[in-house]
């Protein structure tokens, strides 16, 4: 069976997540019940990344075994034909080898993390990221974002929930950007690393917004890494400023497309 | 009674316009219900520009006489208290004298208009931009959009519901940018002038998207232009790509806020 990859891109709000769960609508039910309208057999399909309740992306990868060959093209318009009115789009599709796996191939995961500073509620990205009403000082956070960088012990930054076998990530980068947006400033957190704890960029942003209001220092993020203790960690944030932006492959199975 | 200028955002989705009318929801009506709950006796308000169903704002600019004083801050704060939950919120509030008029003393309106060209449905910008699916020529674009530059009979370009005095406009601006948007190019129309007519610039970015796609050559817009017939132009392009961003003032009322 010819085995395609798929760049999806989804809003996180009327979704329990990516992976399919029982009586709640999922990312991963939409795209499978959109395939299988072209293929009644598909088995279950497998994300890089499985995405929480409430988060978005922009490019997520999935793969499924399909019984018949398509052009990629031909077979990206049928699937977004099949997913409407979900807010859920496939962006690019590829022919892949049988061995290819979307999450065991994947070598990094990349994650975008928005805040928007402003006091009037959001309009126009209202669901679109966490908005923050009192000042945040970008060069605290991005002090505090380069104590996480590197190969550490992510305990502190990670759910009770996680199923990872160790919590032992190298965080390859983690960067704090900071640009006008109308009456309000942005702040965009941007991390990337072979792989992730579940909640890890929540946990990390959470933290940050700690730094940049002034209730923690720089210092106190090393402290917090250094506890290897849940309960040393900042609030968690919330879902709607996540997305997960980029999953990287030894060779990009989308170039061209 | 002392007088506010009021930087009012909005989303066009929910609402038949700026404008007030009977039985269908407006932008005027959602200000000024948020008002009197803080002014029973409030009048109607003025806005600079009256848009229509479906357009968005950034930068629409409103005036209230209220019965009390108010700081600007306490003010947004209680308007944007009483505006939740409609997609409305007021970004900037300035205390003017009694002669100041958001409408009349304008001297200049900006506006933007977004198309996204790709093929897979739009997700986050649902809503928020006019999706194209084939490919645009961004600097055939721009050489049409320099034909309207200056001063004009703009009949072509004005609906035949406009109730302005006069056809005869200037355009300050017109420019095309274009951007990478993840799978999509993002293309922004940008226009500047003291004022516009009714649908002009949908009418200009429908003109302009024919341009792009080929159908149309720079030529044919000065032809079209030149012909001062509503007949002449383009399609009008739809509402949700279209963003009033900015209402300028002889001083800008709002400087420091």
């Amino acid at each position: 069976m010819p085995r395609y990859a798929f760049r999806i891109e989804y809003h996180g709000h009327p979704f329990s997540g990516w992976q399919r769960q029982t009586h709640v609508p999922s990312v991963q039910e939409a795209v499978e019940t959109a395939l299988r309208r072209l293929d009644p057999g598909l088995d279950a399909i497998a994300a890089a990344g499985r995405t929480d309740a409430g988060v978005h992306a922009t490019g997520q990868v999935a793969h499924a075994d399909l019984a018949r060959d398509w052009t990629p093209f031909r077979l990206m318009e049928a699937v977004n034909y099949h997913l409407k009115p979900d807010p859920v789009a496939v962006t690019a599709v590829a022919a892949v080898t049988a061995d290819w796996h979307a999450r065991f191939s994947a070598i990094e995961r990349r994650y975008l993390y928005r805040i928007l500073v402003r006091r009037a509620p959001l309009v126009h990205d209202a669901g679109l990221a966490w908005q923050v009403r009192h000042p945040l000082d970008a060069e605290a956070m991005a002090e505090g974002a380069r104590r996480l960088l590197g190969q550490h012990d992510f305990t502190t930054f990670r759910s009770t929930m996680c199923q990872a076998k160790s919590p032992v990530k190298t965080l390859d980068l983690a960067q704090v950007e900071t640009r006008a947006a109308g009456p309000a400033t942005e702040i965009r957190l941007t991390f990337h690393a072979r792989s992730f704890l579940h909640n890890q960029i929540r946990s990390f942003a959470g933290t940050l917004e700690r730094v940049g209001s002034g209730a923690w220092s720089p210092d106190d993020v090393s402290h917090a890494l250094a506890a290897r203790d849940r309960a040393a960690c900042g609030p968690v944030a919330p879902p709607q400023g996540l997305y997960l932006t980029h999953v990287g492959y030894p060779e990009d199975p989308f170039t061209g497309s």
